[in-house]
C-alpha cells in the first residue's frame, strides 16, 4: 500500500480543477478581504455543511441534496459579517463574464452557482463599515485565475482573521493524496472565538495531525524548522496577555471559521455534503472550543468528479482525510499568519507569542 | 366566539409594525423588481422552510431555531434569480443607515439581520442581465417607509412573475383576524411552474379558501364582483394558448414562489418556522404542481411578537390561518395581475384570459 502524503502543493490547488484566489484592503480604517474557490468550468458537486450558532451563509438551501442544482461554479469566502455576502455577487458576475454558470436555455443565459459564507471581523481595521462588496469577489476571481499554489496567511477572506487570546488567525490549506491516487484537500479561513493553542502547555492543539512537510512553504516558517513544546515562560506570558473573557463570560466577540474541504474523488452530492461533515470533526480537533453559539462555522464539500467514484472503503479513507486535512489546515493557518496592528488593537501571531516553539 | 375575517387592510400590514416596499423597472429589456417586508426597528422572530427543488435564498441558515439570531430586520424577496440576492445588500445598508440591527457592541456596531429569497424571471424583459441590484433593496425600503396598504399585482418582486399557461403572475397579500384577535397574513410572489388555475373549469384551484371582502380593492377588479365558472369557450382558448410543455415533457423556464407569512402572536423561534411550514401547505392547494423541482418555493415566518403567546389550541387555529391566507394571496395575487407584453413575450391577466369569471 502507498503511503499517505500531502500534495505537491500542500494545498487546495492539489484538487485538480480547483484555483483559489484572495483580494484584501488593509490600512485606513480596513482589515478585510474575500476570497474565492474557483471550480472547473463545468462546476463541482457541492455539499455543505453548517455547524456554527452564528452562521453567515447564501446559496446554502440549493446545496441540499434533495435539490436539482448538484454543481457550484464557484465558493465565495469572505470578511465583512453579513455585508460580506455581496463579495459572491461579483463573483457572479465575473463567472457571467467568462461565460460560466449554470445553463438556463439560450447562449449566454446562465446563473452562476456561488454558495458563499462570512466571518465576523468587522471594526478590526477600525471601522466598522470597511467591508467587502462586490468588487473584492471579482478581484479575487482575477487572482485564482493566475493559478499556482494558495497564498495562505493574513490574505482574502482571513485578513482580519483571530483566535482567542488575542492570536492572529489567517488562510490555511492543506492536502492529503490517499492510496490509489485520491487527493483530498481543505482551505479553512481561520478565525474563532475558542483557541487553536492549549493555554496550558502553547501547543497547538492539531500539532499531531501533521503529515511531514507541512511546516515547509509558510510565510515566515524556516526550512526544516520543528514544532517543540514552548518555553514556559512563552506560555505564562501567553496567558497573561490573553484577554479576560467578557462581562459574564461571554466571549467578547463574534467569529467563525469557514472554508472548503474537496476531493477529485466523484461524489454524489449527498457525498460531498458528508465530506464537509468529516471535516468539521478536523475543525474540532484543531479548535477549542469548536462550533459556538457565537461562531457562525460553516464548511462546503467539492468534488471535481476527475477520478472515479470511491468504493465503501475508499470513501472511508476519503472521510477521514477530510478530517485531518482540515486540522492541518487550521495548524498551518496558525502557523502562517503574522502578526498585525490596527487602531483597533493588535494581533500577535503564534510564531511571535512563542518562539521557541518553532526549533 | 367571534367570527373570522380579514384584517382591515387585508395584506400583510395588518399585522402592526410591518410594513411592505416595492421598487421594480419595466421597460428597455427589464422586467422585474425587489420587494422588502421590513420588521419593526427591534426585528421579528423568524423562520423559514424551503421547500422547491431550485432555491436561491440567503442568511436562511441562521435561521434554524437551534442557532443563536432570533430577530430578523427585513425580508428581501427579489427578482433577477441569484443575481437578485444583491437587493439584500442594499437593505442592509439602509437599515444600517436607520440604525437597525443585531447590536454588536459600541454605538453604531450593527449588523442587520436581512435573509432573503429570489425568483427566476431573467430575460423575460428581453434582457438576460437586466437585474436588480442593491439598489432596488433599498428603494424598496423607501418604499415601505411611506406605510399603508401593501401595493398589489404586478410590481416588485412580482413584477416579471408568471403562472403555468402563459398566464402573469406578480404579488399577493391577504389577512386573518383570529378569534381572540391575533392577526396572520401573508404576502407572496407568485411565479409558479405550475397553475393556479384549473384548466378544465378555468376556475382558479383556490376560490373556496376566499373570505368575504377578498375581492375588493384588488387592482381592475369591479367593486361587488363575484367569482363565477367562466365561460367554455374561454377555458377552451386558454388550453390552446397554454405552451406546451418543453422539449421530453420539462417545464420551458424555472419559477419559485416565495413570501412571507407573520403574525402578531409571540412565536419561538421553531414556531415561526412552523408558521412557514404551514404556510406551505396553503401554496400546495392552491398552485398545482407546487414545490417542484424546477421551483424555488420559499416561505418566511415571522411573529413581531406584539401580542400574546398562543396556547395550543390557538397555535392550531394560527397554524390553519397561514395556510389560508397563503392560498388567499395566491389567488388574489392571480387577480390583480395584470396583462404585459415585452419583447421576450405576452403573459396575458386571468382577468383578460377568463372575463367571464368576474361576473
Amino acid at each position: 500500500m502507498e503511503a499517505w502524503g500531502a500534495g505537491p502543493s500542500n494545498d487546495l490547488t492539489d484538487v485538480e480543477g480547483l484555483a483559489v484566489g484572495h483580494h484584501q484592503q488593509v490600512g485606513d480604517g480596513w482589515l478585510t478581504g474575500s476570497t474565492v474557490v474557483l471550480a472547473p468550468p463545468e462546476g463541482a458537486v457541492g455539499g455543505v455543511d453548517v455547524r456554527g450558532g452564528g452562521p453567515g451563509t447564501r446559496e446554502t438551501d440549493l446545496l441540499d441534496p434533495v435539490n436539482l442544482v448538484e454543481r457550484v461554479h464557484a465558493v465565495s469566502l469572505s470578511g465583512g459579517s453579513a455585508f460580506g455576502l455581496a463579495a459572491a455577487d461579483g463573483v457572479m458576475r465575473w463567472l457571467l463574464g467568462q461565460g460560466r454558470g449554470f445553463p438556463m436555455g439560450g447562449p449566454g443565459e446562465l446563473v452562476p452557482i456561488v454558495p458563499g459564507a462570512v466571518i465576523f471581523d468587522l471594526g478590526r481595521g477600525g471601522r466598522w463599515d470597511a467591508v467587502p462588496d462586490g468588487s473584492f469577489g471579482a478581484a479575487a476571481c482575477e487572482d485564482a485565475l493566475r493559478g499556482g499554489p494558495a497564498a495562505l496567511g493574513v490574505v482574502g477572506a482571513g485578513t482580519g482573521g483571530q483566535v482567542a487570546g488575542g492570536l492572529k488567525g489567517g488562510v490555511g490549506s492543506a492536502s492529503l493524496v490517499l492510496p490509489g491516487g485520491a487527493t483530498v484537500a481543505a482551505l479553512v479561513v481561520l478565525n474563532a472565538v475558542g483557541s487553536t493553542v492549549d493555554p496550558r502547555t502553547g501547543e497547538l492543539y492539531a500539532a499531531s495531525r501533521l503529515l511531514p512537510g507541512d511546516l515547509e512553504g509558510l510565510p515566515g516558517v524556516a526550512p526544516g524548522a520543528r514544532l517543540r513544546t514552548p518555553d514556559a515562560v512563552e506560555v505564562e506570558a501567553a496567558r497573561e496577555r490573553a484577554a479576560e473573557p467578557g462581562p459574564g463570560g461571554l466571549p467578547r466577540t463574534l467569529a467563525t471559521t469557514i472554508g472548503v474541504v474537496a476531493t477529485d474523488a466523484t461524489l454524489a452530492p449527498a457525498q460531498a455534503r458528508r465530506l464537509a461533515m468529516s471535516g468539521h470533526d478536523g475543525l474540532a480537533r484543531a479548535v477549542l472550543p469548536a462550533h459556538s453559539m457565537f461562531d457562525g462555522d460553516t464548511l462546503f464539500g467539492l468534488s471535481t468528479c476527475g477520478g472515479p467514484a470511491p468504493d465503501p472503503a475508499l470513501l472511508h479513507l476519503l472521510l477521514q482525510g477530510a478530517a485531518d486535512v482540515v486540522s492541518r489546515a487550521v495548524v498551518r493557518a496558525t502557523l502562517a499568519a503574522e502578526t498585525v496592528s490596527t487602531p483597533a488593537g493588535t494581533w500577535r501571531s503564534y510564531r511571535e507569542a512563542f518562539p521557541s516553539a518553532l526549533g
